[in-house]
C-alpha cells in the first residue's frame, strides 16, 4: 500500500539527482516572476496511475504550485486526454517537469499493460500478479501502478513471505521435513510458497502441511491442468514462467489461482504524456 | 562518469527495499553453511553492462563471497555465454540474486539497444546521445550502459548546462538578449544549447553569440539538412524527436553532429540473463 | 530474520547518540597505547540473546578490537557465567562498553523472560508469540530475542499481514463482505488475523472463507474452550490478553494455537551483565 | 533538553520501523473517508509524560490530524483520566496508534517511576539522577521523563562530561597527577567527576583539585557518611550502586547531594495507557 | 545556482551541530512565553550575501519566527545599517542566532571582498571568478556569495566541466591526441578547460580543436599578453595563481577572459554583523 | 574530541559535493593503471592540524591508497618541509586533492595562528580558547587545530555548558533567583557561565552561588583587573571581545584564567600547502 511518506522519499531523491546544484537553465532565461499553467495531456490511450505521485513532484520544490486532478488512479483515458493541471512559478514547474513524467509515465505504462493483462483472463477466477523483478528504489510505486490497472500483487520483500525454489529446494536433503521444519519456525502469519518444476514434486510440498501456494514453474497447459487436480484445493496454484498476453487466457482456463507476470514490471514501456506548458 | 561509491548507494538501497527484515526463505530453509557458487548465463546475446554493479551487489551484504568476471563492459556475448561467476555462502548468494540481475539486466538491456543504434549510423559523423528520460535513482548507472554501448552522455542534469526548450523561449520578449545575458551570467564553462521548432528560429539564436548547440526539434530529414547548412559550423547541430531505430540512418546522414534518442533509456527493455546456481 | 545490517544501523545510532563530540574521559585519561581484556559476565543466570549485537557494538569504532564469543544465542547460563570476552585499545572498550551493555542485557532480559513463559507452556501445542508493543528502533533486535528465549514472532509490521481489531471492525457495516473483499484485494501471500471480543462474532467471520487467525480477545477459560470448539480447525486460534505467567499454562490448555503475551517487550527488565575489564 | 527536532526524528524512525511498506489493515478494512475520535486514558494511575510526543507521533502521517492535550508533562493523574484526544482520518489515527502509545506509556512509565523515588527522598537535599543506561536511541524522550517525574539528569553523554570510574583509574599510575593533567587540558566548562570504590581513594582525588564530584559506589550507609564528612564540601557526592526504593531514604539521609539510579530507565515498565477509539 | 533545499540542508546541520540535545541556556533562563526582537545590523560596511540564508536559519526551528528583509543580496551597506530584522520566541532566536551569523557573516565577508576584486577589474573585459578552494559543505552558498559580490562562478565541481592541469598533463604521452580523445567522448556539453605553464605548451591543446578555454598559471603580465595574441580568439584565456587585489587590473588588461582568485573564499574573513536583541 | 567517525562524515560529504557525478578529467584523461606519488609540502612556516583527517581524505575512494606521515598533529615546520606522502591510483589522489587540500589547510591556518596567540600568554596562567565562531559543519574539525596549536576549547556547543550572554539576562526580572533556579534544574555536571557588561553585575551573579565562570565582555585593561580582584577565586575569570594578538598579553596579565578569541576560527586564513604530485 503506497503512502505519501514512500512517495516523498522517491520524489525528493529524484529531484536532488536531477539537480544536484539548482537548474542552470530555468534561473538563467526564466524570468523569476513569470507563472505557468499546465495540462498533463495523454498522447496516447491508457490508464492512469501515480496522481498523488504527481502532485507531489510538482509541488515539493516550491508549496505555491497548485495541482488539480482530472483523473483518479486506475481512470482510463483516451489520446489528448487532459490528467491533471498544474499552475504555479515557471521556474519550479520547469524543473519538476521531468522528474514528475518520468515517474507518472512509468506508472502509467505499468497499469495500462496490466490493465491489458487482467481483461484477457477476465471471467476466470485466476488473478493477475506482478513479481520482484521491480526497478530498484521504486516497488512500491511500480506494485501501486499494477494495482491501478487491476492487477494484484504478489509478496513485497523477502521479508513478508517464504517463496521457496528450485535452488532452495536443490540444498534440501528431506523437504517435507524442511518445511514442516518452516512452519514451526516462522511465524504463524507467514505464507509459504513453495515452486515445483515437475508434477512429481507436489506430493512431498503438500505432504508438509505448511504451504499455502504451490507454483508451478513453466509447466505446459497440460500439466497446468494436472497439477490444478493433483492439488484439489489443498494450496493455491501460481503459474509463473514465460507467460505473455497470447497465452495468459489459456493459462488462466487450466484452473490456477494465480498468474505472475515479471513483464508487468520488468521492462516497462513508459507512456506517452507530455507536460503542456503555457507560462505566461 | 560512474564511481564505486554511487554504484554502493544504489545497491544499498536496492537490498534495504528488497529485504527490510531479512530474508526469511533463505534463513529458514537454507542451512547456514552451504555455499553456492553460480554463474550468470546469458539468455539472449547482448552487450554487457554493469560488471561492477554485478560485483558490488553480489558481495555487499558478505564480504566473503566473490565473483570472478568474465567479460568487461562493453563487451558483446552470444546467448549461453557466461558474464560472471559468483562463489560464496548460499543464503547470501541467493538473497542478493534478485537485486543484482534488476541491476545489471536493465543496464545490459540499455547497453544492447544502444549499440544496434549506434551500428545503424556507423561512418557518418553523429553521436547518439541519451536524454535526462532516466530512470530516477538510476541515471549514472543507465547513463553509463549507454557508453558501454558505444553511445554518448548528454548533459548529466539540469545544474551542469543550459537548455533552453520551447517552453523557456515562450516567456523570453527578446531571446538573443536574454541568450547573450545569459552568456554574461553563466560559468564560462557552461554550454549553452537551445532548442528551436522552426527554421526560422535559428537566427536569433545564433546571433547571441554564447550559444554551443542548436537543437533542431522535430525537424524533417529537409529541414534537418537546411539547418545544417545554416548553421554552418557556428554551432553544433542536434537532431530529436522519435527518432528510431528505422529512420536514424537518415537522420544522421542529414550532417547533424548529435542525434538524442529518448528511448535508449525511458522504455528499458531487461535483458534476459540467469543466475544459474549450484549450492552445494 | 535478523541480518548484520540492521545490527550495524542500531550500534551506529547508539554510539552516535551516547558520544556526539567523542568520549572525554577515555581520551583523556585513558593512555592511547593502553590495551584492554573485557568479560561479559553473568550476574545472574539467564538465557543469552545478542552475541552478534555484543560483537559489533564492540568492533565498530575500531575494528583492531576482537571478540570471543563463549556462548550461542539461546544457551541459558548460570550466575557468573563468562559470555564472552573482547580485547583491543582500552579508550575504545571503555568507550563501546555502554552501548554494548545497553543493548544485550535487554536482549538477554528478553530472552530470558521468554524463556519462563515458553517452558510453562511445554507440552501444549500453543506457541509464545510476542507482539508489535515493543522498543521503537529495536524491533528487530527484540524479536530476535524474543526466538532466542525460544518464544515465536507475530507479524512484523502493520506491513506484512493483516491484523483487523475491534476499532477496524467497528467502520464496517457488513464484516463478512469487508473481509471477503480484503481477500480479494491483498496480495494471495498477506496471511488475516481477525480479533473477536465475543464468541458471537466467529460465525461472521469465518464466513468470509479468507481469515487465517482468529484472535479471541480477553475471554475467560471457558469462552477459550468453546471459541476453540467453534472455529473447529477452520483457522488458526490465538489467546490474548492479560495473560501472565500464572495464567498462561491454562490458556494453552484450552487448545489454542497462538498465545500472544505483550510483556515479553513491552516493559523489559535488563539482565544483569556486567563487562569486568583489565586494562593493561 | 528535549527538542520537537529530536521528537520528530524518533517519531519518523518508528512510524517507518512500524510500517515500512503501509498499512494493510486499515487501507484494506477502513473507509478512506471514516474519521476516528479517541481519548488517551490512563488504565492506571501515574505521572504524564510525554504530551508532545504523543501530538507528533500522532499528526505526523497527516497534518489534519489534531490533538487537544488535557495533560500537562509532569502532572499526575488517577485510573481513568483522559491524558489527551485525538481526531482525525481513522486510517491514519488507527496506523499511528502503536507507536504514539508506544512511546508515550514507556516515557509515562518512566515518569511515573521517578516520581516515587524523588517523593522518598522529599526533604533531604540528595537529588535522583538517572544513568546512561537508556534504551539506544531513546535517550532524549527517557531523561525528559525523568525530569517529568521530578527527576534530575546526569550528564547526557561521554561528550559533555568526565566520569572516570575504577576500570579507568585502573590504568593510571599517579591519579592526582592524570587527573590535574585532564584539568588542564579539558574545557574550563567540563565538570570532572570521579568514582571512588573505597574511603581510602578520596584524598588522592580531591589533591588534584579539579574534581567536582565525587560518586562513592556501592558504599554502605556508614561509609557514605564517612565519605560525605571526609569530603566536607570540597566536591559534590554522589552516591550510586543498586541503590532501590527501599533504601534511597536512608542513602539521602547520609548527606550526599546526588544519587544515580540505573533502574530509573534501564528496566522500564510501560504504564498502561489505551486510545479508546471511536470510528465514525 | 542556490536553491532552497540546498540552504535547509545546511542549515539543518548547522543547528544540529551547535546544539545535538537542545540549547541548555535558553531552556532553563529564558521564560517560554518571552518574545524576541531583533535587528541584523552591520558593524561594517560590506555587500550583503545571504538573506534566504539568514531567513531560513531563523525560521527552521520554530515556523512562527518571521524575518523581514531590508536588503537584497548583492546590495551594499554602511556600517550601521539595519539588514534584517526577527520576531519570535525569545528561546528560539536566541538558540539560532549563533548558526545564523556564522554563515551570513562568511557570505557577505565573501560579496564584500568579490566586489573589491570586480571593481578593480571595470572597464575591461574581464570576469572574475571563484575557485574549488571553498569550504567543504558550504560550497553552493560561497558561490552564491561570489555572484552576490558581482563575480563570476567557474565550473561547480569536477563532474560539470574539465580542467587538465598540469599534473594530469604530466602522464599523457601525446597531449593533442589525448585532448581530441577526450572530446570525443565526453559529452558535447562539457567545457574543456587547459591548463599550461608555459607559452610553447599552447599550441598542442589549440591543435586538439577541442578545448574552450586554456589558463595561464603564473604567467607574467608580458607572457600573459604574449599568450592572449597567440591564442588569438580560439579559445577563452584564463590567468591564475597568486593574482591579488594589486595586481589583478595589471593582469585583466592584458585582455585575458577569465581571472581566477582562490582568495575569494579560500580565506574567508567573516564580515562583522551582529544580532541587536531586544528581548520583552 | 575528534573521532575517526566523525572525520569520516565530513570527508564523505566533502567528496560527494566536489564530484556528484564522478571526476570528468582524471576519469577522462588518466590511464587507468597509472600511479601517483605525491608529497604535501609546506609553502610557508606553521603548526600541522589535520594528519588523520588527510590520511581518511586520501584514502576513502580507494582503499589501496597509502599514506605516510612524516609529521604529527601540533608540530611546527617550516616553508618546503614535507608533511606527509601519498600513494596509489592516480585518478584517485588527483580527485581527492582538493578536498583534502581544502581541510588540511584550513586547519592547519588554524593551529598556527592559535600558536602565535599561545606564546603571546605564556608565562601567564591564562588559558586562551575558541568560541563557537565555527564553520557550519566543521567545528569538531576545527576545535580539534586550536588543540594542535595548544590552545583550549570553550563549551562545544549550546547543549553542553549554559552561557548566559546580555540577551538571556535582559530578559530576567531576578538574575541571582534564576541562576539558582538554573542550578536546581540542570545536571549538577553542567557548568555555569554568565557574561557581565559591567562590573556591578558581578555581585548579583556570584550570589547565587552557582556559577563557575563569569565572563568580563569588552572590559578595559583596568576593569578586568578590578574583576579578577573582586571575584576573588569564586569564579574562573573569561576576558572576551575584540582581543587581538597586539593585547593578548596584556589582558592575560591581569590575572583572568580565560581568554576567547573569536579569530580563531571565524576568519580562518588557510595555510598554504601543497601536493606535489608525480605521476609515473
Amino acid at each position: 500500500m503506497l503512502e505519501r511518506r514512500q512517495i516523498q522519499r522517491v520524489v525528493d531523491m529524484a529531484l536532488d539527482e536531477d539537480a544536484p546544484f539548482g537548474d542552470l537553465t530555468s534561473q538563467t532565461l526564466v524570468p523569476a516572476a513569470a507563472v505557468a499553467r499546465a495540462d498533463l495531456v495523454a498522447r496516447e490511450p491508457g490508464v492512469f496511475a501515480g496522481a498523488e505521485v504527481f502532485e507531489i513532484a510538482m509541488t515539493t520544490l516550491d508549496r505555491s504550485v497548485t495541482v488539480t486532478l482530472h483523473l483518479a488512479d486506475g481512470d482510463s483515458f483516451e489520446r489528448g486526454a487532459v490528467l491533471a493541471r498544474v499552475e504555479g512559478p515557471a521556474r519550479v514547474v520547469l524543473q519538476a517537469e521531468r522528474v514528475a513524467l518520468n515517474l507518472v509515465q512509468r506508472m502509467t505504462g505499468i497499469a495500462t499493460l496490466t490493465r491489458t493483462y487482467v481483461e484477457a483472463v477476465a471471467g476466470t477466477g485466476a488473478r493477475v500478479v506482478d513479481t520482484r523483478k521491480t526497478t530498484p528504489g521504486l516497488r512500491a510505486l511500480e506494485r501501486h501502478a499494477v494495482r491501478c490497472g487491476s492487477g494484484h500483487n504478489h509478496r513485497y520483500s523477502l521479508s513478508d513471505a517464504v517463496m521457496a525454489k528450485d535452488n532452495h529446494l536443490a540444498v534440501i536433503p528431506d523437504v517435507t521435513a524442511a518445511l514442516k521444519q518452516a512452519g514451526v519456525d516462522l511465524p504463524h502469519t507467514t505464507h509459504i510458497e513453495v515452486e515445483v518444476d515437475r508434477l512429481d514434486q507436489i506430493d512431498a510440498v503438500l505432504e508438509s502441511g505448511v504451504v499455502g501456494t504451490i507454483m508451478l514453474d513453466n509447466f505446459s497447459l497440460d500439466d497446468l491442468r494436472t497439477g490444478v487436480t493433483k492439488i484439489d484445493g489443498r494450496a493455491l496454484v501460481e503459474a509463473s514462467g514465460g507467460i505473455t498476453l497470447d497465452t495468459i487466457a489459456d493459462v488462466a482456463r487450466t484452473g490456477v489461482d494465480v498468474i505472475s507476470v515479471g513483464a508487468l514490471t520488468h521492462s516497462v514501456r513508459a507512456l506517452d504524456l507530455g507536460l503542456d506548458i503555457t507560462v505566461s
